[in-house]
């Protein structure tokens, strides 16, 4: 497959109003102010990342939206229309360190584009309320927990484990953002901006390299692979290197070993990613047979018994390898979250708006979470859509995206907001 | 095969001067004196040791020997016969931390009762001179570099090496030995004691299971094994676990873990051992593919080609496994040794002289190195006996070998003293 081009034919009028070269060159701004030699900088809850949040303040100021961070940070830009009902469109201008340059900020920047296209088409006053939300801290990347303000607002954030997690500084996260004017103890009433909302959008560069490999611009994401995450331990017995004859062996590594081609093998049945992310042995000497190799596991579906099945084969094997080995072996779970499939409806819609600016679409699931996940859970219909990325890769400096593309994305982005308003006007 | 017990009808009237259960009970008042509740404690260069060898000197003291240290710190007694020519008996009285209360004392304490035998029955003066050296810091425990005091004796040290060795507490080797009175620059003087040694015998534990499998007491050494020991470094990419689709990974961690069935193929095509011993994993965290996979890789084989075969073939199938997963892999030597091919006619002197204990006997190759393998390298005929394990474990509290087993030991190992200085008597 090829990529299309934009079809002229297929543009509708408001194009006049939209300008995804402008959102290219507030990226690049963006860039500019809150980046460095080693890549994007803004990570949550710095002073970089509230320069990054001023510069989007300033942009949406020519609009008449009204402003306000909620009890969790996030930054709310409300387009009143003649409907409460409300169409949200999100990202999170939050970065890792040494980030990329659209990670975050492209969504936000073409959610910017389409509230100045959405005002100036209806003159102030479209038939349902937009909003754009800035998420707080989605990266995790300061205090190790993702997605901080979407599941304070979906009400999933689990506030005795975030109360105790601290910065490398040991700064506690409580004092960080209050610090920002946000009080720990009350983010969950972010919950309230829930209210109205009939739809979420959001739009991201591919974190893979799904569309790159398909030379395809955009794809619709179907929903957020289900994780399970697990820490494997197989035990046998030290013993000298030089006088132990290999039958005698119950080597941990060759067990835990035997574990890395098997993922391949259960991926290929299933479809989804696993991954051995580590590997740790003890004594971990040259002289010494293992007696101890602890591996984590991390398997992604989209599809819950897909995953289930992943999971049980994985631990049947483990179990297998550790009888051939003499060994024992034991699971420890680390972290799971069950999958969260998005809004058939608005996963038609996407697919149009692909289709209709590119000539050609791709639907692919998310490995990586998403503050969609999040907004999907609180039960808001939601959908994301994916714009290629140069190498398959993010949360690097080298991450990019085709400067048509980009385009591509914005026109494209926009489109799925007027079906998706239309389609919430519509309902009311 | 069962082990025969000793036949009466075999032994000499010399067993009549051999007291192999005074062996035991000096072995236990050792264990009483320089052990704990964790074990043997007999570390080198520590007052216990110290404290050790006070203790040896005293058994010694009833007998006419020639007591010194030599330039290595190595305690030589000389029993002066009719001949210079010299038969050597040596062992270790230093142990591992927390270790076993066999491991290199039961040669010294062995030794001992074989020189009274034979200042009994030679009144003092027999055909050729005896010698029994306590070699120094066999083990390396402190300072992580074993068979100091012999490979000193053999010219074999590596002076630029050891000279930077310090303990864990920051200390010096070279400031550790002058408290015990050794100079440092001085220690390969000790070569002089090789002057007219003639013969070098060592009794060991077996430090694995191989006797204990075959339910034999004892066995002949017939060397010490060569040894390729490498660090293995893969390299591929670290890429977001949930993102990465499988067939685009580039998994340094899937080639490395090849790897561990692939030894045992190996050792199954050419005998010896071989171990990985640690793998190490970057950036080895749960949601990225790992990007650099470090192995150690420890080979051992008595068979120098054959050691060559089993390097080479764990090369080949190491750059087989990185281009299957397009990963690279570099190889770095850590240390190497040649393997040490005892003396063939004390190997068969050992032999006779086990049968003749046992009933039945066994050939077998040192995974482990021993002082014997440094004596042979400076190019003095040397055989070593080997005891069996009860657990097939040594450095560690549990080893343990039967009573029975020591006493037909001591039998057999001076029956072999006997057929050496016997040879030693008939070539000078």
């Amino acid at each position: 497959m090829k990529a299309a081009t934009v079809n002229p034919s297929t543009m509708s009028q408001s194009f006049e109003l939209l300008d995804p070269k402008r959102t290219i060159a507030e990226l690049k701004e963006l860039r500019a102010l809150t980046g460095n030699d080693d890549g994007a900088q803004r990570v949550a809850f710095t002073p970089t990342w509230k320069r990054a949040r001023d510069f989007l303040r300033e942009k949406m100021s020519g609009l008449p939206v009204e402003t306000h961070t909620d009890a969790a940070g996030n930054l709310w830009f409300t387009l009143r229309g003649e409907s409460g009902k409300a169409l949200l469109i999100g990202g999170h201008i939050d970065s890792v360190p040494n980030g990329g340059w659209l990670d975050g900020c492209l969504n936000v920047m073409a959610g910017v584009e389409i509230l100045r296209r959405i005002h100036a088409e209806f003159d102030g006053r479209p038939p349902v309320t937009v909003r754009l939300v800035d998420w707080a801290d989605e990266e995790g990347a300061r205090f190790g927990k993702s997605l901080f303000g979407s599941s304070a607002f979906s009400g999933n954030l689990d506030l005795n484990e975030a109360r105790g997690l601290k910065d490398r500084d040991g700064i506690a996260l409580p004092d960080a953002i209050a610090a920002h004017g946000i009080e720990f103890e009350k983010v969950k009433e972010a919950g309230v901006e829930a209210e109205n909302a009939a739809a979420y959008l959001e739009l991201h560069i591919e974190q893979g390299p799904v569309l790159l490999d398909l030379d395809l611009p955009l794809g619709v994401v179907l929903g957020t692979c289900g994780v399970e995450r697990h820490a494997i331990t197989f035990r046998g017995q030290a013993a000298h290197s030089g006088s132990t004859p290999m039958n005698r062996r119950r080597d941990a590594f060759l067990a835990a070993a035997k574990m890395a081609p098997e993922i391949y093998e259960i991926t290929d049945r299933h479809g989804g990613v696993c991954t051995i992310g580590s590997c740790t042995t003890k004594p971990g000497i040259v002289t010494s047979v293992v007696e101890e190799c602890r591996i984590t596991l991390d398997q992604r579906h989209l599809d819950a018994s897909a995953l289930a099945g992943m999971l049980a084969e994985a631990k049947s094997a483990s179990e297998r390898y550790a009888t051939e080995g003499n060994v024992s072996v034991a699971w420890e779970r680390i972290w799971q979250i069950e999958p969260v499939p998005f809004h058939a409806g608005l996963i038609e819609f996407c697919d149009q708006a692909i289709l209709e600016t590119c000539g050609v679409t791709h639907r692919l699931p998310s490995g990586p979470l998403h503050d969609a996940a999040e907004v999907s859970r609180a039960g808001i219909p939601t959908v994301m859509m994916f714009v290629q990325s140069l190498h398959g890769i993010s949360h690097n400096k080298i991450e990019d995206t085709r400067e048509d593309h980009i385009e591509q994305c914005v026109v494209a982005f926009d489109r799925l907001a007027r079906k998706t308003m239309e389609w919430i006007a519509a309902k009311d």
